[in-house]
């Protein structure tokens, strides 16, 4: 019921832009129409979002007689976003525009046990190196979207012990990167951002999804109702530390034993088949092998695929999704992890959930995670709390 | 963002009502200032909630002098709702009014097996009863609101599959009720009409909640960001069929083995303790053994909570709740579950999601599930789609 509150008291320049954006809503006249608002109220939050360039008459010039009623379009170019994905061993930038298209990407080995200073320092630096690049200037910057590999606090943007992130412990991300750019910044656990980009990328129209990313952790981000799910924390979608029903006594890094994390992620698979014998370094050597046509590594990642699915199974009776998208280094060994998945899936969940349900691959690939830290800054800065504050 | 421009295009008649209702605005001026509706909109959607009943005047009527501006209030008398609670083997019928609030309230033993015509026949048959009781004619009635003991197509108010409901697969229960009861008809599954009831009721400001009921089944219902999930068929919440991971080898009803409701439930506690040589018929047994300090009852109640906390350890994981609500009749026997559930959630989950997590009993008791149903008629006919399709 609160929804409906805050839309009513602000159906003021995001509402409208919204309409514009998303409804092909075109006109002074539609949008009257369209929300019930008085014309003068409608004129001018229209000419707040002109001065502010995030619409412009698309009319077309050449008239035939009489002034043409203005056609109002959304400008994209409007400002820019500057959205990083950081990994445990690396770092993938990008300038990205207001419908988080990337303008430019550089991607980097960064170890994130540099610590927050540093890390946050080398994006930042990135970030002032390809505004320059794109012929952007810092008062164009609209804000700054931040991917971690571990669990963050919505609120107040700090991660919150993050067991792969040594150093990082409540630091004050959105500070650090305010030093350089004094802007919304937006952090976010990596797979949430994950989630947000393959959904606004390739199912908007999906209400119920979950992506799940298999890599050196396990995790996932839960679209319900449309709308990325955090829970209460913001630790939602933890997938890593459920007890998998086979559960062999593996200890897990979190103190646990049983964890899917210690059995099914990438490092696990590579250590169980090191343990048989085999030369496997890591996660990329799984995925060569598997590709190969290795029996004993295909077999092992079929396996991590059936615990991976023990657990889904458990996710999909509790949160009914349509779609299941899987993603990570680990699912780049093809349809093998996902026929493990879905043998699991669908032998254990009712059919009711799993009638219309599909497991498929990632598609969005290796710019999920930066189009997903552009999707989050771009729906806060064209909020009703950010843009209506002024108006 | 779709959530916007529904009600961008929705400020009308509903949006108004909720500020009256639940934001404590009263006068025109404060309704234009909060809106930005011109004065003529904001008048004409006014009195079409004066005509409808909803909003009356409520200043006081002694003047000083001049005309004291309008002064609205929402009034929840204006309309009544028909609430019902289908178990098993009962139903609780109530007569509630706008704010979900039982006027009148009946109980009877009732057989589900009966099939969905004889239930819903004796459904309306009962509302009639009481409409005359608390002297309502149908004109007054707003709408039915009906849970079940089973999973319902959320869209078209259908059962689907119910494996403790004969007969009632696929069945028009809208359909039904309108026959005697031409007016909207919202049908649910009974633990989400329960979540439903038990947040408006005692968790109103609470974000992330999940409510469990363990009886004959054991099911829950989740709210996430102050909305109920339901997933994408309305079977979100499914937690009896969730694999344990202590499993024995023991069949559940669904055709599995090692469910959670196959080992937590009422009727599988009872089982347990029957092989153990105790004459012990039912879950109210199991209770009364509980509280009358049967050891061996207490510890497989004890048992049964930590085999639920197994599962709700992975709930907790995945979505990061405030609270935990546990109700249901196997929950009457007290603390001893409760410990059981607790000892497996704070052993099982990470540090980040249990920090601020609280595990309590229901305490809205045998009225939770007519509140709720209560709640999701009310939401649904003050709600913009049917408010404002006549505005």
């Amino acid at each position: 019921m609160s929804d409906q509150t805050t839309t009513a008291s602000a159906v003021g320049s995001a509402a409208l832009l919204d309409l514009i954006r998303r409804h092909g809503l075109r006109t002074r006249a539609e949008l009257i129409a369209a929300t019930g608002l008085g014309r003068s109220t409608v004129g001018a939050r229209l000419e707040l979002l002109q001065e502010q360039g995030l619409i412009r008459d698309g009319s077309n010039a050449t008239s035939t007689g009489g002034r043409p009623a203005a056609r109002f379009e959304f400008n994209a170019e409007a400002r820019v976003i500057l959205a990083a994905d950081v990994g445990a061993s690396h770092a993938r930038v990008a300038i990205t525009d207001l419908d988080a298209r990337p303008l430019a990407v550089r991607h980097s080995e960064l170890d994130i046990a540099l610590g927050p200073e540093k890390v946050i320092a080398w994006v930042c630096e990135k970030g002032l190196e390809m505004l320059a690049e794109v012929g952007r200037g810092h008062d164009q910057l609209a804000g700054v979207g931040i991917g971690l590999p571990g669990p963050v606090e919505h609120e107040t943007g700090r991660p919150t012990s993050p067991p792969i992130m040594p150093g990082w412990h409540g630091a004050d991300v959105p500070g650090l990167v305010a030093e350089t750019f004094p802007v919304p910044v937006l952090v976010d656990n990596d797979v949430n951002i994950m989630a947000l980009g393959e959904h606004a990328t390739t199912w908007p129209q999906v209400q119920h999804l979950m992506f799940v990313k298999v890599a050196t952790g396990i995790g996932s981000g839960i679209i319900s109702d449309g709308a990325l799910n955090r829970g209460a924390q913001g630790a939602a979608g933890d997938l890593g530390h459920i007890r998998v029903t086979s559960a062999t006594d593996a200890v897990c890094r979190c103190g646990n034993t049983g964890c899917l994390e210690a059995i099914a992620s990438g490092p696990a698979v590579a250590a169980q088949l090191r343990s048989s014998g085999l030369d496997v370094a890591g996660t990329e050597d799984v995925v060569a092998r598997v590709r190969g046509g290795d029996a004993a590594a295909a077999a092992a990642v079929r396996q991590a695929g059936r615990d991976l699915g023990d657990v889904l199974a458990g996710c999909v009776s509790l949160l009914n999704p349509s779609v299941i998208v899987v993603g990570g280094l680990l699912a780049e060994a093809g349809e093998t992890l996902l026929a493990g998945v879905r043998e699991a899936v669908y032998a254990r969940s009712l059919p009711l959930a799993t009638q219309h349900l599909s497991i498929v691959h990632s598609t969005t690939g290796v710019d999920a995670a930066v189009i997903g830290a552009g999707v989050l800054v771009a729906q806060h800065v064209l909020s009703p709390q950010a843009l209506d504050v002024a108006g």
